[in-house]
Order: C-alpha cells, then sequence, then structure tokens
C-alpha cells in the first residue's frame, strides 16, 4: 500500500485553504492588469546554474536539486527572479523598456516545515525592468499596497531600506563583494554581532554598528539621519538620497510605511538600492517583499538593464487573512440538485441539467441512484439551495418539481421559467 | 554567465500562450464551478511510492524522480490522479459521496518533446468518486463536452472504449493481471501484433483480433456487435452492457461521439471501465481523455469506492484554439498611460493613477523620465487607449489632459469626470 503522506513539508489544500489560494492569485492576476503588467509562465524545473546563480548561499543550500534523465544539473526554482531575468536576457532582450512581467505558481525551499513555511509555497511576482527611477521603486510598493488593500488586509504596512547605503559603506572600506555578501546575509538573519565581526576594520564595524542607532520613531526622520551618517562616503550618499525621494513617492500616495530600517538587508544577494518587506501586527512573517537588482541582467549576459521587483508569500497573505477574518472567496451563486424520479428520466434530467449550467446555475447532478428522500436529504447537508425533480406527470406539461431545500416548500415550475425562479 | 536555456522539454509561455493558458484553466476553473466540483491543490513533489503504484509501467520509466535532502525517494508528479485518490483515502474519507473533485496544474513527464509534447505539461483534472453508475461516466464525457463549447472549439469529437470488455475477455482466458496489463499497454500503442501475441492460448489471440473488427461506422451499431461478440464471456458482456448504457446518456445528451473503438486502451493501469478521449479533426493527439477506476482507492487503503475522472492536455486544447483561431482572452478594458510634465507633479499624476486603478483602469505609470514625446510615441506603440497629462495649469484648475492616442486628439478634463470619459 502506498504512503498515504504528502513528502514532508508538501501539503495538500483543501475546501477553504484551497478557495483562499486561488481567490488571491486572482487578486493578484487583477492588480497585474491594472498595473499593465504582463503574465510569463516560466518552468518549475530551471538549470541549476541559473538559480543559483545570484540567489545568495543560503537559498543555493536549500534548493531541490536532482539530475534528470538527461544528466542534466536541475532545480526546482526557488523563487521567479532568475527566470525573468533570463526572459529578459533572451525572448524579450528586443521588447521596448518598460517591461512590466507578473508570474504567479509554486516555488521550492528545502526548508524546516512551521506557520507560514513550507517547502512547496506559492508566490506571485511581479517584475518592472528597464527604469532606475525612483517611480519605479514606489510602483512596485504600490502595487503592493494595492493588493493587500483589494484582499481586505488591515493595519498591514511596509518596513522599507537601502542595500546601496549599506554596500556603499562597505565598498568604501574595501570590503569585497563575497564578504559583503556574507554580511549582508547575517544581517538579514538580525545576526548582527556576527555580521560586524567580519568587516575588516574597525571604523567599517563601527560604521556598520551605527546604522543600528540611527532607526527613530518617524520614517524621514530615519532617512534624513542616514543622509548624515553617510555624509563623505559617496556611493551610500546617492543611495540615501535615493532612498528619500522613493520615501516620498509612496508615502505621498498614501501607502502606510511602518519604518525605515537603516540595517535592513535580503536573503538574495542580487539586490542593489531600495528594499522593502510588508507586515500586519498579528504576524511576525513577512507577507511579501522586494528590491531593485540594477545588475542581475548585465551578470546573465544581456544590457545593462536597471531592475525592481517583488514577490508575494501567497500561503503567508491567506493566513494573513485567515488572522483577520478577511473574505476569501468571490460571489457564489445558487446551488441546485437535478434528479429523475425514474432511470427512464435520466436523459431528460440530463438535459435540463447542461441547459441550467448554460445559464450559469452550479448544477450537482443526482449520480448515486439514490431513493428520493435520500438524495435531498444529502443535498440539504450540503447547503444546496433548490432540488429541480423531473417526473413522468410534471414533465409531459413541460414542467418540473422546483424544491426550496431551505424552506422545504416546493412548486411546480415550467422548464421555460425555472431559470427565472433559481436566480430570483 | 549562467545557462540561458529552458531545461530540454520546458518552456517559457509569453504573450498570447501564457494567455491561452491563464484563458482555459479560468473556463476549466468555471466549469469545475457549474457542475460542482470543489478545487483541490495537491503537491507537484509527491513520493515515489504513491506516483508508480498504479500509473503503468510506461509512466514510471518517465517520471522525474529524485531523492531530496532528507532521503526521500520523490517523483515530479506525471499525472493527478494518484494525488486525488489520497485525498480521497485520508483528508476526505469520511467527506458524503458523491465526492467531486477539480484540480489544475502542472505535470512531468519525461518524453521525447514535440509539437504538443513537453515534459512540463498543464492539465486541467476532474475526479468524481463514490458512483459506480452510468450517470457517472456520463458526466465526466458531458463536462468536457461543455468545457470545450464553451472554449469555442468546432467540430471535435469523442473516442470511446470500455476496458472492462478487454479485461473480461482476458480473465475468462485465465490470464494474470501483469501480462493483462502489458497487453494493455501495447493496444494503447495500437501496436495490436505484439500485444495480442502475449495472448497465452490462440483461442485468446483470436478473441482479441477480433475486436478490431467490429468497428463500424455507427457508435450504437458498433456497441450492439461488441454484445454480440463477447455473448458467453459474462464480465466482458456486463462491461459491453454498461458501455451501452453510458453511451444512451451522452450521445442523447448531445455529446459528440465519433466513434466506439472495441480495441481502444489508455496507458494507465488504474482503468476498470469506460474510457474515452477527445479529438478536433485538424490534431492526431488527445485534447484529453479520462476513464473509470473503480479499484484504485481500495488499493490505496480506502474503503472500496467507484470513481471516474478525466484529465485536459491544456497546452494541447491551446494548440486546437490556436489551430481553430479561437478567441484565447477575455474582454479586454481601456488601457491608459498616466504621466506628469515635471518631476514636482509626479506625486499628483501617481494619485490620478492610483484612482484610475481603483476603478478598473489599466494604467501604464510613465517611469522612464522621458520626455513626453517620446512617452507618447511609445504608449501608441504599445497601443495604449489614452495618455493622461498632469500638468501644472490644469491641475490648478482640478484637470488634467486626456490624449485619445489613436485619435491624435485631446482636451482638457476635469479629474472627476476622466473614469467617465475613458470608459466612454
Amino acid at each position: 500500500m502506498p504512503s498515504f503522506q504528502t513528502v514532508r513539508g508538501m501539503r495538500d489544500l483543501l475546501g477553504e485553504e484551497a478557495q483562499a489560494l486561488t481567490y488571491i492569485i486572482a487578486k493578484a492576476r487583477e492588480t497585474a492588469a491594472l498595473y499593465g503588467y504582463k503574465e510569463v509562465i516560466t518552468p518549475v524545473v530551471e538549470p541549476l546554474e541559473l538559480l543559483s546563480a545570484k540567489s545568495g548561499e543560503e537559498i543555493r543550500q536549500r534548493m531541490f536539486i536532482f539530475k534528470d534523465l538527461g544528466d542534466r544539473q536541475v532545480a526546482l526554482r526557488p523563487e521567479f527572479t532568475a527566470s525573468i531575468a533570463r526572459l529578459a536576457t533572451t525572448a524579450l532582450k528586443n521588447e521596448s523598456k518598460p517591461l512590466r512581467l507578473f508570474s504567479v505558481g509554486s516555488v521550492y525551499r528545502y526548508d524546516e516545515p512551521q506557520r507560514g513555511r513550507y517547502r512547496e509555497f506559492w508566490q506571485s511576482n511581479f517584475e518592472l525592468m528597464g527604469s532606475g527611477r525612483p517611480e519605479a521603486d514606489a510602483e512596485i510598493v504600490l502595487l503592493t499596497d494595492s493588493l493587500m488593500k483589494t484582499l481586505g488586509l488591515q493595519g498591514y504596512a511596509f518596513k522599507i531600506g537601502h542595500i546601496g547605503v549599506i554596500r556603499g559603506i562597505l565598498s568604501q572600506e574595501n570590503v569585497d563583494e563575497k564578504t559583503q555578501n556574507t554580511i549582508l546575509q547575517r544581517m538579514d538573519k538580525k545576526e548582527y554581532e556576527e555580521a560586524f565581526k567580519l568587516a575588516p576594520t574597525s571604523r567599517c564595524r563601527s560604521m556598520l554598528e551605527g546604522l543600528l542607532t540611527l532607526k527613530s520613531g518617524d520614517c524621514f526622520e530615519t532617512v534624513e539621519k542616514i543622509k548624515s551618517y553617510v555624509a563623505g562616503c559617496e556611493k551610500a550618499e546617492v543611495a540615501a538620497e535615493n532612498l528619500s525621494e522613493i520615501l516620498k513617492l509612496i508615502v505621498k500616495s498614501g501607502c502606510p510605511v511602518q519604518v525605515v530600517e537603516p540595517a535592513f538587508a535580503r536573503g538574495l544577494e542580487y539586490y542593489t538600492g531600495m528594499i522593502f518587506e510588508i507586515y500586519i501586527p498579528q504576524l511576525d512573517i513577512a507577507l511579501g517583499g522586494g528590491g531593485r537588482y540594477d545588475r542581475l541582467i548585465e551578470l546573465f549576459g544581456g544590457e545593462p538593464t536597471p531592475a525592481v521587483g517583488c514577490a508575494h508569500g501567497i500561503d503567508r497573505v491567506a493566513l494573513a487573512m485567515q488572522t483577520q477574518k478577511a473574505t476569501t472567496r468571490g460571489e457564489v451563486g445558487k446551488r441546485v440538485l437535478v434528479l429523475a424520479v425514474n432511470e427512464s428520466l435520466k436523459v431528460e434530467a440530463l438535459k435540463i441539467a447542461q441547459m441550467l449550467r448554460s445559464l450559469g446555475v452550479t448544477v450537482e447532478f443526482e449520480v448515486m441512484g439514490r431513493k428520493m428522500a435520500k438524495a435531498l436529504e444529502d443535498a440539504d447537508k450540503r447547503q444546496t439551495d433548490f432540488a429541480v425533480i423531473v417526473g413522468e406527470r410534471e414533465l409531459k406539461e413541460g414542467a418540473v418539481v422546483l424544491r426550496n431545500l431551505a424552506e422545504r416548500k416546493q412548486t411546480i415550475v415550467p422548464v421555460k421559467e425555472l431559470i427565472e425562479k433559481i436566480k430570483s
């Protein structure tokens, strides 16, 4: 007998959980349409080389890697950005910029399973390529805001940072890129002490430590403090100014920014500029995040192309919606059971079922061959609205019995008027 | 520089191809709702044991199999039915019957890539569990018909057979199950000679060969011929009678049946009853198919549960739609470019963009910092309908410039009336 369990960290999603996931995906797709993002579909299985190029050591170690039957080193995608960057350097390389791309699907990471963290999880992903300007960064944050709003989430807020500020300091201090990446990974995990130990000079170390002291309750104040703090460190200055401009655009557009975090880093190595995450007060895991990655497309052999993007953790958004009791389903129409009183009327009953479906009614056809009382009882348990009972006598007059299951009332209704009675 | 190619047999779907796929998925989901099928989402990665239990030797050899970091033997699902049968014996085992389940997603088979055949492909999958009656078989065929119809396909038709007839003959002749499976696999590939050679007796062999002679231009006639042919072979007789009943239900419900094929077999081992496939005249690959599998759930440790299901090859349906030039997208709304004439108006322009999006308009915001003429030229190329130009002077009066890009005309419009002018 085969194993009945799903693979550790993988889940079956049923009922409301499945409904929530498809609902959020539909809303993400709507958001993509409203912002002019074109949907692309990339494979779950990708060359290991592509996925590991710039994802960061930590994600590399947590990928599902294997060889296919043709002896190719492949892996299940741990995120979308590498695949989308590949598109930008191949099939879409001659498209006019800006290029706005949307994807949604499952991604895979070999993490320790826990609440809101699974080995197969779902993301909606938005990438805006071709613009290095603050309004591009702002757009990615704003569309995340729009998505959260349309999903009915309450009290969500953004945490914003800028990798350019930290990398600016590290470059000024001649820290090589590999060490920069390691330091940023540690900072991402809030292991500040271990991160700062890796600084090659005490001056560099104290510069990094100082970042932790700059956070203030007011976002704009924090940015001003960062600006003064990095004065004289040219790249970091430019980054801080850029952060200031982005912040202005998003806050003035009504986006709720909780905090500007000067020492904020994210796990992916490819970020070069603004980064952000989004949270609700009731959960301590990010519902999504993203940032600017101006060098990835070039690294993949394309023209130098500034880019910014984000991903939303659909499972986590679903958890947030569940926590806040937000609606996770669209409008539901009437549900009808159609049954024939005897075998010889099955074909007629099937035709009526098909007619109702063609008019948009959900019809469950009686396929169990049960006695009528039993079938009606079961339909009632399933919260079916109506039963359409197809009987010899009524059918001769072009009619059927329409039973309102909740009210336990039934009337004879001409087949032609059935849809009207059901929908009213 | 990382590899730019997708893994052999895997594809990036862009533009109209991606649109067609999401369109077909949306229509499959609508069909599921109309027939009362509840959506479930199962993992792409499953225990090898589960997937290989009853899928058939051929599919077993073409699975993507690997060990995860916890040393578990896993595989990428080559189809949905095993995962759904797992659900029926675990999380959903106490649900009242009938149980109607819908799934959609990517599946994986290591096939030689060719037109309409890929290593990652997409399926919509419907399973109806708990009924062994002909109306259940009919429902699965009818919902496939509804889906093809709603997608606008022309001239499609069903090929119908019954595994029970062939297995009935083989059982009567004491052919063991393993040999039965091998014979059926060969028959599936139309390698009849090699298949029939495996028959242990010459009587068995000639019984099988005789099946090939029964096909007639008229479906009901073919079924009658099958009935007479297997007279005396009890299990095959019951199967032929069952096929006759199913055929009557579906044909009388208006379903186009091209042919009843007495020697028709399908690759999956778990089928026990009616099987079908659907074709359009322009393509020689099946767009979908399915059948009855009454023993799978029992084999998985559940209560004996009759079941019938089907899967539709979404990529192939897309190919069929492309071949027949069917529409693969829903209604498209107006598209607007919003741009500010100078930097200081960016926030105001962003607000107008957000307002329009909240009213359902697709808005691309100018993020390239281009001169107006250039931005408008690009918008025109992208077939944008309108440009909303946010300028100092008009904004003071609460207005903006609305430019109709196709007509190259522009007027000053109060912000409040913008949506009306755009939608009209």
